[in-house]
């Protein structure tokens, strides 16, 4: 196929899920967005790169489609935002395109419909590796989005889910936690649930809870404390897994203790794992000893 | 510098330009914008790939921060919108990250402040070749954006400037010609001072004029006629690169003839090159000949 007739295929899958806030998609040198009122945008972009967030010998191009949108849904997920649309630049060698791209797209919009995003537009480009990076806004109620910046001392802090099954998965590469990290689940229904509690800061785990918890407290000015017996380690991961594992996925939020957090939410538990406390000199304490970032840092 | 270290510094950089409907920029999971009211928001998102937009060896890390939001930028003056805000994935191999960061970023800001454009975000990965996405989005009045598919029978056809300088350059990698092909010049200027003439219909010049204006004439259900003694071939450039050259990155549009184009629009020169017919079995003529689309697909 030529890329006009790529452009084609995905245009059509584009258009059967058009609605009405966008007002034009694929054929324009732009997508034309019409914005809803009295709400406020937000915006997001994340790479998934070969061999570095999968690997074509362990994930089908579907699987690919589908962790480059969930990716970014999952940071929308982490500002209390509904989905509205994306934009999806995907580049791959042109040898591979006629069957990668349909199964790519086919992935990608089986996760897009679960949660109303419309495909707006993108790019497609031929390179010797491939690239995807996907573009997802989503509408919040003005000034009513989850901010890591929001959290307050004596806020108790709590994730969704359990930790460590991604970071297991990738050790394993078999059975049920291998199977999430190839195909990981967007909080988004958590999330939007979460907006009737008065949640204010929140974000999602996607480097591992000691890095990103480190950054919800430097961009609040506030240090945590973990209780680790409290940790919900996944099932056979250990809580290395889950202290420094990235890519889980789950929803990290804290709250007034006065809130009344459910336990499950959409399906999910919820769990308390600590508190924030006025800023100290050490980030994170877990049971009074520090407890080192360890995250995924890109250029560490 | 660390990831941590090398998002801070972009972060200094967006926060020192961050407009009024930027409500969060770099430092939280998604950006937020608040946008202005009754305008429609129009998005595009453009690769800028190591080997097929520029070599490290001929381009400088500034020049390639340049072109990545210059091509997004284009695609903005195309539907005669005012540019808002950005957001940019760059991924790097992580031995060349302290250098190329800082400088691609100094070349795609000085754009940027030409244009008013905010950085409200992105993406960073270590990887092993230079990948950028840039996503650019601007407001129209409502209903009002130029688009591919509204031209109409016995319109005429306009471009912008000279057409075959950037392929021109390519060829000779030296001199004027050259130059330009690595700092293109998106045509925002002139789109906006455009739209006081009604125009409905414009594209920009990316991929050469003889496979942009058929993706034109396709969208719009019509065929065009160019006369090519009026095509405006830039200094040196054959009439081969100006009708198939690409990265030209001139507007090309169309114009009822009681429309009074003129013959110069912020500065640059608007050249009539043909008119718009009723759709026939040939998309284009050149002097009553077939033109053959020649332009560059990436996957043919």
């Amino acid at each position: 196929m030529s890329e006009t007739d790529l452009i084609h295929h995905i245009r059509k899958l584009a258009e059967r899920g058009q609605r009405p806030p966008i007002i034009q998609s694929i054929g324009d040198d732009c997508a034309i967005v019409r914005p809803p009122r009295n709400r406020d945008l937000v915006f997001t972009t994340d790479f998934v790169l070969q061999d570095r967030h999968f690997t074509l010998d362990t994930h089908s191009p579907a699987e690919i489609g589908h962790k480059a949108l969930a990716r970014s849904l999952s940071d929308l997920a982490a500002m209390g935002s509904e989905p509205l649309f994306c934009l999806v630049s995907l580049a791959l060698p042109s040898s591979m395109a006629d069957t990668f791209v349909p199964q790519f797209y086919k992935g990608l919009m089986g996760l897009a419909r679960e949660h109303n995003v419309s495909l707006a537009g993108g790019d497609l480009a031929s390179f010797p590796s491939v690239v995807a990076d996907v573009m997802c806004s989503g509408t919040v109620v003005r000034g009513k989005a989850f901010l890591r910046s929001a959290a307050q001392p004596d806020d108790y802090i709590y994730v969704t889910g359990t930790l460590g099954q991604s970071a297991l998965g990738l050790r394993l590469k078999t059975g049920a936690a291998w199977a999430r990290h190839r195909r990981p689940t967007p909080r988004i229904e958590a999330a939007l649930k979460l907006r009737r509690y008065g949640i204010r800061c929140a974000m999602d785990i996607s480097d591992g809870l000691s890095l990103d918890l480190a950054r919800l407290c430097t961009e609040s000015g506030v240090s945590a404390g973990l209780v680790p017996a409290k940790i919900p380690i996944a099932p056979n991961a250990t809580l290395d897994d889950a202290l420094h594992g990235g890519e889980d996925y789950e929803l990290l939020f804290t709250a007034p203790a006065n809130k009344g957090i459910p336990r499950v939410i959409a399906g999910i538990p919820v769990t308390r794992i600590g508190h924030i406390m006025r800023q100290q000199s050490v980030l994170i304490k877990l049971d009074d000893k520090p407890l080192p970032q360890q995250g995924f840092d890109h250029f560490a």
